[in-house]
């Protein structure tokens, strides 16, 4: 099954103790329980199941024995094994956040909207609309992204604001020393302004780290902004979802413009991911749902979502309720066809 | 397995091109994007592994050669096979929208509220309670159905408007020039009035066409409505409820009246409706829980939902966690009894 | 695999006729439909799937027959049998409501926070505060419990009240003759006393009986509050959680200091316990997740809990993703390791 990761972030490079790497089996910003440990979790245990063979251990190896393995290889050894046995064809990588991604990996650039705007520097308020629209990148780029999930939620007034309400909004954050932004006229300006150039539009939503509020973050609270932009003829990217998947694949289906994928959470869930990656299959066309794994810090995660929803794909399919041509063809279309099709790769 | 068909629309019997038919396999008011196709679904999936053996085709057969044989055995007698096939004893149907009941299937009305009202004619403000009490049918109809969750939303005002509301409300949409209903006033109207009757009440929740806010359409949010009406003796039908179907479950067990069935869902999900049957018998008691296909334009959907239900309640007994006789039972009793004791059939 | 039932309630002694015993299979506080049944449900089959054969019935016993044997055996044997053969170590019991705790069960006391403060006499608006932290029992308890879903939703205001708002709310209940407790004010300082205390606070999420609005039940709407608590060091459990029980397991990665079960939905799912349990595995670590059965009222219930959540895990874990030994540790972990370092038992 030819795959293109069409979310993902970069790896460290660095070495990192248990401590460092447990971090990034989880979105909890805080360590676990005194005596407990983040590779008690279905994550956890599915680095060891699969990852530790690529390193030359058996599959189920301790933490430990893991950690250490990893350390004698070095990090950039690591990296490398991971990243070519997750054959995954090409990465769209978020790059405004996190680590870069390693350079053997055929990797392709998302920019992050509210990354370029807080990067913005000398903007008056009259001016932060042009500003924005001149820093924005256009060239070598696939996509944008929006993180207004973890901003506001996704909750936000479905229409754009007008020129005047963002020069005021500008104004009240250049006078508060442009903090984070979290404003509600200017990041709906961000996703207006990215619109406007056509290209795919990514959003945060579901579940991420503690950042956000679950509860704000459901993707059918897009309903309005949905249906304001179905006939632009550009492509919504609805990330991750879990746990409204199923939310998501009826707004896959509804409306012509909106795509999904279970990204971040295939990882998570592990030896679950059979059962999440056909609940995004239910009411979602087929040419609407693509693979991402959401990959974050470690290299395991980039293999890991392959190997995973390589594996839940194939659990599916093995009911016989399709036929093996069909299996196939869905196979091609979510794994890579689709990624192919919208980013114009 | 008996089954009635608590919940259905009519089908054409018109000849159909493949965009007219694809209409029909989706619930989006669009196309399927450039170069894709409604055929690359669950549901499209499902219509060519079940429907295309009862038009002499094999299973899987493509979609061009399904819609040539379809072409040529012509509309009627397409319709007859696939209705048939289904094995329904009673379609209960929604007259209110969409194509007639092809005639050899038995079928029972269910009045659209919302239709009644609004095809009202030389009313008055003052008049509209009156005339709408007057044109609503009573005689050989089985049940109403409102579909306020596509005009509002189902976190309406749980109790009734009264006459004085009703009288200025229905003032504002006559001036108006008497537009689509969807003033709350009027429409929960419209359902308290329906209540009177005593008959089973039906309501649509969940996903349907792009028309409506998913977000607004989960059965809890009637939480309020269903406290209200719980001792009137008046069966409160909750159909479809997809993805919202636990949801629903637990409503019909904590309300003495409230009822559900995931029509319309175990279409769409094709392959996937032994999960979605399966969520939906764990909280609701047998006795609340009822078939329906939610069909619309295409005799296949009347089939289809048929099958499909069969092949769901099949395979969730065959883990021997209940006796034989017990799984007989309650196939007695979703499939057919419960609908046969509710509507008084 | 070990139990520790971290909430449950008693259970009742005296015979109980059928229309009694049926009352307790259900959350409804109605009697089913004319002709209907409690037993018609997963929870009435898993009854007399599992509870018959502790019975000395063959699996599968009619309602009848069951009942009857029942009876003969009398109520006290019945429970005795039940408990027994749960094989549950400890029961950490809310003793706020419902019946005792038959006395050969090794139970521990969680107190509910509403009792103890509806249970206040004598007390002035100026005093509430201290009374209700001189009554609250701090000896031999285990935890607390709020029913703040119940009263008013999870969608509470996140930060405690002021001691100003705290006397003026208590006297507006003083003055109403202190009702059942619903003020929002009284209800949030109920809860920041009980985590002075730092023992784990239990909190009802999810669905429950007809008294509840499901639509403010869903545990995210306290992502506000858990944010606000996370660095206190008291654990925050959360009762219930289905079917919000995805959006549950995302809070226990989250936050540092939450917990969940799935206990009540495990025996009323009956069935389809492996399906419940196998999705409240998803996002949560393995060390956040707890037994418990919220048996009320029928040692059926304490004992059914037990049996579906051994079989479940059971069921879980034999697809073989996992390694035997690390099954084996998480099984400890959920059945009675985490409650035992979380309670200190």
């Amino acid at each position: 099954m030819r795959l293109i990761d069409h979310h993902c972030h970069g790896a460290v490079e660095t070495p990192l103790d248990r401590a460092g790497f447990e971090a990034y089996l989880t979105e909890s910003d805080r360590a676990a329980p005194e005596g407990c440990s983040a590779f008690d979790s279905q994550l956890g245990f599915a680095v060891r199941r699969w990852c530790a063979p690529v390193l030359g251990l058996p599959a189920h190896a301790p933490p430990g024995e893991y950690l250490a393995r990893r350390a004698s290889l070095g990090p950039a050894e690591v990296n490398r094994r991971l990243i070519e046995a997750a054959r995954v064809e090409t990465f769209l990588v978020d790059t405004g956040y996190g680590p870069e991604m390693p350079i053997y990996a055929d990797s392709r650039e998302i920019v992050r909207l509210e990354a370029v705007a807080e990067a913005l520097d000398g903007v008056t308020a009259a001016g932060f609309a042009a500003a924005f629209e001149e820093a924005l990148p256009a060239e070598r780029i696939y996509g944008y992204k929006s993180v207004i999930a973890y901003r506001i939620g996704l909750d936000f007034d479905p229409e754009p604001p007008t020129k005047r309400e963002v020069t005021r909004a500008a104004g009240r954050w250049l006078r508060q020393g442009r903090p984070r932004l979290t404003d509600s006229v200017l990041l709906r300006h961000l996703i207006w302004a990215g619109l406007e150039r056509g290209l795919p539009l990514q959003f945060h939503t579901g579940f991420g780290d503690p950042d956000l509020d679950l509860a704000r973050c459901a993707p059918a609270l897009m309903t309005g902004f949905l249906a304001a932009t179905r006939d632009r003829g550009v492509p919504i990217m609805l990330l991750h979802c879990y746990p409204f998947h199923r939310q998501a694949g009826y707004l896959a289906q509804a409306f012509p413009h909106v795509y999904l994928d279970v990204g971040l959470a295939v990882n998570h869930v592990g030896a679950r991911a059979t059962a999440v990656v056909a609940e995004s299959l239910e009411l979602a066309p087929f040419h609407k749902v693509l693979y991402s794994s959401d990959a974050y810090g470690l290299a395991e995660l980039h293999y890991l979502g392959a190997v995973l929803f390589r594996e839940a794909f194939g659990a599916i399919t093995r009911d016989g309720l399709w036929s093996p041509s069909d299996a196939e063809r869905v196979a091609e279309l979510v794994g890579s066809g689709n990624a192919r099709r919208v980013y114009r790769l």
